[in-house]
């Protein structure tokens, strides 16, 4: 047997402990391990795969980022070529990955990526490939699975960098705002804040008012409490306005620097209150992954080999209720798991007195 | 509504975490908490209880230990009492712990600790009194549920010290024996062995052979690695010779300094091989619980109120299948949760060649 | 004895842990201790200052911020007064200060503080009133000293999110910016961009070009590395242009989002290299103080009750040589130390081939 | 120039920064690097170097260990050879190494070690081999410098687990005892016990007595404080017994388990206190330098190349006063830098109230 593992998508601390994982799986049984360099766009190149050997993947269980390089412009549908008037044009260079890797031997592809991906896995399932997938996501948004490889660490990121600017808030009675990912799922904003004792969380799934936030700063005012920590979901909602996307708000006039730097401008020109804000950005997508990510990426890769052997195709490995399981690729395309709004987690977070925006 | 809150048992980062949850939800509610000082052993002083406020509560999420104190001899039911020549009696002052609640109008308890207070909490429960427990253990060995608060903690503490002493080993081709917790469960050594990449993990669930340990070690020469990274539980078991507890082999003679101490001598001495040990010991139960176990001790906190309020008594509340769940109290009492020798982490174990001493 | 402490200015890890050195030291002595709530503006309420007992310090050895508070407001010289239509004006409340402190008994002040503080201090001792300053500040731009109070933590933190940050932009291809603090010195920039191996770093002292940069990455592909990692201080200075302060480059258009945002747009437009920028603001100030921090500011707490019992005032304790010193208040005021040039620190970048911008 | 680099003795972070950082500043003047693999013993091999590349250095300044291995047998003076009947014998080598390094064309080594491979150095010195050692330890007992590499991170490590194991006491009124690295010299032991508010520290150069450690555990009770937490060098000394030296106490019956075991007996016999104690051992030595480290380790090995371009040979390159300088090799050779009695940080431990054991 012959495969090849392909990472594909945005960072998330794991992607690198799935890689040694199946590779290890892959050749303690014998077979041959090829890994595609910058995603599937080695393959239209003179050097179209790296032989992994124990040697390629020795120490790097802890190592964040990918050690097979993951494509910018990745998508073989729509591949980008460089034409002379430095505009591109796009191809389908689709058929090419199906051949070349035909021509190299490779029966079986352990594609870890995110959503993106797994759209790719699933149209090149459908020309034949026989892929296994490791989803993986910062953003913990993937339907069918309690948590995806990379989420437990954005939110221990997440969580030490508020802990940390929780100190001077409170010192120097600031209402302190910080920005963390999650374009269309609050996971991150939700357990990071309850982790770190925010006073308020900005999550999509609850689009807010300025009104609840000034009144929840006025209330802890009322305590005593001079300062204030805000969580907020870069794809927070205003409930009259729409979702902050990239520094804008969809349906609105742009808002440079997203929502951290709208509520920064509110509550200091609306209430007074001296407030900063920090951005915590790409910080919370690299480096070491914590205990738990190597854990489950370790194992997501190791299933992904058993998959193959079992010649269980066109799945995804993913963990659910707790369980490694397996389920098929096309059922989580395009969809996002988004918080419930009535989990228990979300009760907590009112049970701890915590504004929700709403 | 009037309640109480009791830590017992040994310590575990989350503790403080579940204490401020309850609480806010409880106040937030209208009613009264009261934290009993190091289990209730403070109901027969004349300062039984503290009344808990937002202050008292105020930014211990983050804090390892437990604010209320943990009784070091706890059992209402043989409380030890010193005598005049310096021996103790023991007495039971169970009954006092029931009149002296009723008396200061506690209509419920939530207690938080480990299998010994999960016990005495069914104890008092059929004595009249309303419990709601959180169970809590490092060595995640509850039966009924995935996973208990501490336990991300301590695999986390494992992990990184594991890292720090594999480096040594490599550069200076040593085999390096780190000594983890887990008397009857071989959880942390499993998790935080696989996360940090170890050669051999032993565990209780898999009694070992030294010939399997060496075996490996030749093997890893035999690929160029002078060096090996052993991880063992406190409790693991010798095929001929039982279960390491306390420093002593359980049916033969002590053995000073426990596993770790055994192996050392055992390797050194058969192999000639420059070896170490480090005992985690203590490390793994203190400080500031994880970003996971922040968040699943908050749940359980605020979820305690919840079964109070619906007057669901003699319940534990856990995480099962990624869920909270309540189940009774007389469900777990003695029983442990010990790593299942076919579960897909031991297989994902054996993927990547790790010895298990079998 | 009667002594009263103040902290003022920005928040810097270490500020507890002087304020406890200098309470027990205070207190072993057989004197009282007073602390100063948000600077000297409590002097002007009827709650002028709370007494610090060992309960009071207990513990805060390791938390971030300061027990005392800081003021926002703090300069008793121009003290803001709000007034009617919303405005403020300014008043002179350094005699209230001075006479408050009298009245009360406190015989000299240990005022920790940044070079803002250390002014104020300066101003206050030609009043008549003793002072000993412990200066801090994490951009370790204070003149006449080795190092200062949170610098080393700013460092540490600053390292961490550069790791963090490397590794995606390795397994992605990317430019990746990280934007640290330092107006006028960079300390932060330097030490903690040779630490996480950055290929460039800038700084205030040394004005770079766009053209050096580019020129870097361009060699940086030559060498095979598709990607880059660029350090640079909040308050870089573009050769031809001037220093970025507070987002706005001094004598030139707003240039919104600062050095990063800067640096990240010509990058992008100039070379087509995928680049990401972050910010890490607020994080670098606030949080856990570093082991060495938490050292030197117990040794600079002690050291400053020494200097107050041998009545050596109206200086400034520091960290000169390796050596605890004081040197008088009058000496540092109003300068700043920068990086020098020709320190072997910068030599030592150059000799690992960091662009330095020059 | 070709120049060869060595590193040798016990691990400490910060050895691969050292190799980086000499590497690129020879590698960026033109000349030639190689590295001896496991100490000189590589020379006596058919493969007696590798040659270093940036390449082979890139990305392992946030390395624990050293990419070059550490010899455990590394003495050419006294070269161990393995008999027949298993039995060693010992060889002069030491002209081996010269030739051998003549031959390869070697002009000058960076000696990177302890005070063992300095002595080396300084003996193959006299032999003609032109040497530049940067002394590595993390004990800090290095005479005629500050501070060494490795010793920051040691710190680190040591207040981290302090601090985890304080909670543990607070919270169950426990005596926790922690064992830290420090034969001769209670550099770790006083800057951690300091950093983690220990109550007692307990260091080689201040014997101690058992009464003192029980009066302070009786004062702390009677302050209402239950717990305690006691620092203790592996090397502390008993007034009235000698030093504590791997497990033993010299000029005394064999103390298995050394100061920390024999103290955790002596307070659970004689005060009847609750203790327990942990041994951080090799935790100390390994993984991840600090940042501190990381730069101090790049400026010593950019230093040395500086010191063999202007041919300054057979010096040491340290930090003193702040300051990178060289001394004679010769000045350092077998003394210890012990902690001065009088020194600021042993009366600021007295100024806390900290019991030194006197």
């Amino acid at each position: 047997m012959k495969i090849a593992i392909n990472t594909g998508g945005g960072d998330a601390p794991g992607l690198n402990a799935v890689i040694r994982a199946a590779t290890k799986a892959a050749l303690n049984r014998g077979w041959e391990v090829l890994g595609l360099r910058n995603g599937y766009a080695s393959l239209y190149t003179d050097k179209p795969a790296t032989r992994l050997t124990p040697d390629s993947v020795r120490g790097i269980t802890m190592q964040g980022g990918t050690i097979l390089g993951a494509a910018n412009r990745g998508n073989p549908f729509e591949f980008p070529v460089l034409q002379a008037d430095g505009s591109y044009t796009y191809e389908d260079r689709s058929d090419v990955v199906v051949s070349k890797l035909a021509e190299l031997g490779v029966e079986a592809v352990v594609a870890i990526g995110g959503d993106g991906s797994m759209h790719l896995a699933h149209r090149l399932s459908e020309k034949g490939l026989k892929i296994v997938g490791v989803p993986k996501t910062i953003d913990n948004d993937l339907v069918g699975c309690d948590t995806t490889l990379g989420f437990d660490t954005a939110c221990t990121i997440a969580t030490e960098a508020i802990d940390r600017i929780t100190t001077t808030a409170e010192s120097h009675q600031r209402a302190m705002i910080v920005e963390v990912m999650g374009r269309y799922a609050g996971w991150i904003a939700l357990h990071a804040g309850l982790a770190s004792s925010a006073d308020v969380i900005l999550i999509p799934e609850i689009p807010f008012t300025l009104e609840s936030v000034f009144k929840k700063l006025e209330q802890l005012k009322k305590q005593g409490k001079e300062h204030a920590v805000i969580v907020v979901a870069e794809g927070a909602q205003l409930k009259e306005g729409g979702h902050f996307i990239k520094g804008k708000q969809v349906g609105q006039a742009e808002l440079l620097g997203g929502a951290a730097a709208f509520l920064e401008k509110e509550i200091m020109s609306q209430t007074g209150q001296e407030t900063r804000s920090v951005i915590l950005g790409h910080q919370q997508r690299g480096g070491r992954p914590s205990t738990y990510d190597r854990l489950i990426s370790l194992r997501f890769g190791a299933e992904a080999i058993r998959a193959i052997e079992e010649g269980d195709f066109n799945k995804l490995v993913v963990m659910k209720e707790n369980q490694l399981r397996r389920i098929p690729i096309a059922d989580v395309a395009g969809k996002f798991k988004t918080v419930p709004t009535d989990s228990d987690t979300i009760m907590t977070a009112r049970d701890l007195g915590i504004c929700l925006g709403d």
